[in-house]
């Protein structure tokens, strides 16, 4: 034996079973394990931290609406090292609860006092779903977006506390959000291509040695085998930051969310059709990369004084941890200027692990010769 | 936001009791969420088959004692791929139950039907706790070894088995199993406090930026942050394939286990303390690497025909997948041939996750000019 032990997946061992925000019963022992354990390090907090792009729109978003915040109560959903609750009580909030489900509570109170905010911030560690606030609040400010924004699925603690602890005229920070997806080129199709061959190539030797050397025919598992290794290499969506002349064609929005009035059946699908033309000439078509933006708008009526945008588009000079997540064809598809794709793309949440997702592309092509490239279909997984 | 998804640790929230061999109660999910699914993955069982050290001593141990094997009943602890409860199958075994816990299971229910060898081989799916068997065996075999032999707790499980399920005359494979210590030299060391250093002058600048551009002080955090990237970087154990003359004294046994009358007291605590003359002229005693050996000797009243052992000791030819686990000193200590160090040692399972361990060493060096060096403590990480 040996192994890492640490997860490289989920379980769909249900036990202590709590909302899963409409898919399966989810075991909060299970979900701390696989999910909220990775907060409990500062070395994850400093790399959120660390990240200047999001860094500066939270806190231009706060000190340029100091309107929102002065004298208002502020709920901060999974307020990690603490520094957006800090950031509200520094912009003149009468009183922030910063809720976090991890030991990362613990620090986020010492930040707070060593900050001496200890006053106006009161931290309270738990899971947003069990928390007791003493009264509503007039700002929800969190940072709850995964990767490709849904993933992570933590929207899902941000609309529990909306319903729950929002006055009726508060406001959302961010207050909208969107998902993009644009066809691209990048050089890792080529790469996880020739991955995937080689560990192919080298199934087949370990079965002829096992055969060999030790009597048992393995070839059983090639199918398996195969599956297993394609889903990781091929199926698996990458981080990247892509270059932005890697992206060739126009992006397209597939989702737009009201921070105010989303609902969780509304992020449990994502569908949508887009149709984009090729803008590069003679270009490979070698996937789809998705990512998100953000934006502080406050309300209809409590509007930002100055509205702020948090993309994670790619960009030369403006990276993010997010980054975008990239999803490989194998082989990719010779494209030209004015080739047009109309792109179909389903995103639901993995059966065994609510927190991950699965997302279908449909593409057809008409190229500008005006020839049909007949649909074809992908799936991915974002792990 | 934006993680792994994955676990990086244990969870401490027990919701499902079961026995975590003495430790606190184990919650089953978050267990296998931490633990048994690597081992569902066929890249990892084929990691282990394509061991040539630990396939060459089961296939030995099994087909060179075919007369403990020949018409008997077998049991297979943790079956994963099914290649130990088919080998016990085409040495004559009358019938082998091979209980896996995982999804592995139908993998080794197909391996075996491929093998044409499903009258014999029954793959009983779920964990060793709470298998039923219609019978008791002559054979437990398994290979339950972690790194450093305990490292992830699996022992346990053969415990339970064998005090529910073998015979008072059966025999256990493998029958023996040893625990060994030595200092050793190693750039690593080096490495690791390099490493180390970097990342934190790295915090300095962080925690410079962060009150430069965004108004928060974030020095509270200096000494969790140092004291968890010590731990990652200093006091967490790594793997390696030590070269045989990078061990620089002799290696000495902390512990010995006959399997068939261990019992799970006997491996929670590991303490012993051994003395050890450094051999090698003028070197560096960078730190200690832990391995093990298993050996087949069969039983007194069933001894094996032909012993095998199965040793993971530093090796030019003949390395594992287990490798040693070295623990590093920061900074190593100049010796010389003939100093003699005095090594205490004691291990424990962690208190977050029963299945990981922490270790601490005691050293006092008497060296061969007769000065003593006055006794140091270490503590480590097995992750």
């Amino acid at each position: 034996m040996s192994n890492s032990v640490n997860g490289v997946g989920g379980s769909n061992r249900a036990t202590t079973s709590v909302n899963g925000g409409g898919g399966p019963a989810v075991d909060k022992g299970v979900d701390y394990a696989n999910y909220f354990c990775t907060y409990a390090f500062l070395y994850h907090q400093k790399e959120m931290l660390s990240d200047r792009v999001r860094m500066d729109a939270y806190f231009n978003a706060v000190f340029e609406n100091k309107h929102h915040f002065h004298g208002k109560t502020v709920l901060d959903v999974g307020t990690g090292s603490g520094i957006l609750a800090i950031w509200s009580a520094q912009a003149g909030a009468r009183k922030v609860y910063a809720v976090e489900a991890t030991k990362m509570a613990q620090h986020a109170r010492e930040l707070v006092k060593a900050n001496k905010l200890q006053d106006i911030v009161e931290v309270i560690e738990g899971s947003m779903e069990d928390v007791t606030l003493p009264e509503k609040v007039d700002v929800i400010i969190s940072e709850w977006m995964g990767y490709f924004l849904l993933r992570e699925s933590m929207f899902d603690s941000v609309i529990c506390a909306r319903d729950r602890w929002l006055k009726p005229d508060g406001v959302m920070y961010p207050s909208h959000a969107r998902m993009w997806l644009a066809p691209i080129s990048s050089k890792l199709a080529n790469q996880k291509m020739s991955d995937f061959d080689g560990t192919i190539d080298d199934w087949y030797n370990f079965v002829d040695e096992t055969k060999t050397y030790y009597g048992v025919d393995m070839s059983i598992f090639t199918k398996p085998f195969t599956d297993e290794q394609r889903k990781y290499y091929l199926q698996t969506s990458l981080w990247n930051n892509l270059h932005p002349n890697q992206v060739i064609g126009e992006a397209g929005i597939i989702k737009e969310i009201d921070c105010l009035t989303a609902t969780i059946a509304d992020i449990l699908d994502v569908r949508a059709s887009i149709s984009t033309s090729i803008f590069a000439e003679d270009t490979r078509f070698c996937g789809y990369a998705g990512w998100f933006d953000v934006h502080f708008r406050g309300s209809m009526q409590n509007p930002a004084q100055q509205e702020i945008e948090l993309t994670t588009a790619p960009s030369e000079d403006f990276g993010t941890h997010w980054g975008q997540q990239v999803f490989l064809l194998h082989p990719p598809l010779s494209v030209g200027q004015d080739d047009e794709l109309i792109i179909h793309v389903s995103m639901n949440r993995s059966q065994e692990n609510h927190r991950l997702m699965e997302i279908d592309f449909g593409c057809e092509i008409r190229y500008s010769s005006g020839k049909l490239l007949p649909p074809f279909r992908n799936k991915f997984y974002i792990e």
